[in-house]
């Protein structure tokens, strides 16, 4: 099987949950497996001087109203989070550990029901105990899980997974990376699928 | 026939050239004229505080990188303008004066001229002798273009332009309007289409 897709997302991220939804059919298409990686968009931000779409003027409505708009497009549930954005650290390290301890496949199952929580059930998957619920619902052990979140080590995964991310010019959320192609943003996926069938763009 | 799609774009955004080279297309197969609306976006990002994505550190060179393959992607030529950003006003006041004078199409002959010239072809159209040149292409006297720019009138025109723009909510370039639906960005095109086709999103 050829290398895998690697797809950078922030749990708070809209249009990472949208690109969540379509990136395994996409990459299954083409024989090719994704590989989840969860990104600090604050860290990042802090490098480019980047805000959200949604603290800009004129830009905030329109990027609701595409929010909701692009979701029907792509025949997915979004209700916008009541409380937005989130903090994400706690989400993104659960994943992490949930990958070395429980394999890639269950990080997977995680992120996606994590995001579907926040994207189309409105629970504020910032708090903690809202997380082990969606371990606990995939059968991850919400205690063991605890514990590894409050550990120096799980800390340290996320910020070098951040680094490593930023050192591939990753610098906003969905971000995907085919054979070394950069790509921006969920709209860009039909160019992501041109260069997985072509080959080249 | 059904109303006019309403096209924004400023004469330096690289991706309001790419999405100039489709619109009259996209248009015409749904039965839409397009009206063409030149707006500044330095007046715009005063509003909301933005900055041209070429200026921001690490999206700058993977915005280069996706207006190239971008091109290639819709198989349009493009190379990204030694001088850049470059003032268009005079470009943005020409095309007006061409609309009132000359009517809409030779307007939007002078404006695709005018984008094919900056991205094809290298031309710095911020120099008023390139512009000139461009209208007398088009049989467009060069010398009362000149005297028209110099008038009160024309820069008021503009100015009228670009407000009634922004309080429709335009922010960015290309920004499309179809039935009151706004759309940001080329990479909606997609979902325009869906509209013109299917009436709804």
């Amino acid at each position: 099987m050829a290398a895998p897709i690697d797809f950078y997302f922030d749990f708070t991220s809209p249009y990472g949950y949208l690109a969540a939804t379509q990136i395994e059919r996409l990459a299954a298409t083409y024989g090719r497996n994704v590989k989840w990686h969860p990104i600090l968009l604050g860290v990042v931000f802090k490098a480019t001087g980047a805000v959200p779409l949604t603290s800009v003027p004129m830009k905030a409505e329109y990027t609701l109203r595409d929010l909701e708009r692009t979701a029907r497009f792509i025949g997915v549930p979004y209700r916008h989070p009541s409380t937005f954005p989130i903090a994400t650290q706690a989400t993104a390290r659960a994943m992490l550990w949930i990958a070395d301890t429980h394999g890639e496949a269950k990080a997977a199952e995680f992120a996606k029901a994590a995001y579907r929580a926040l994207f189309a059930d409105g629970v504020n998957i910032g708090d903690a105990a809202e997380t082990a619920k969606i371990a606990a619902g995939l059968d991850v052990d919400p205690e063991a899980l605890g514990a590894a979140l409050a550990s120096a080590e799980v800390k340290e995964r996320l910020k070098a997974e951040v680094e490593q991310a930023m050192a591939r010019g990753v610098f906003g959320s969905p971000f995907v990376i085919v054979d070394g192609e950069p790509f921006w943003g969920f709209d860009h996926f039909p160019q992501i699928e041109a260069l997985l069938r072509n080959g080249k763009i």
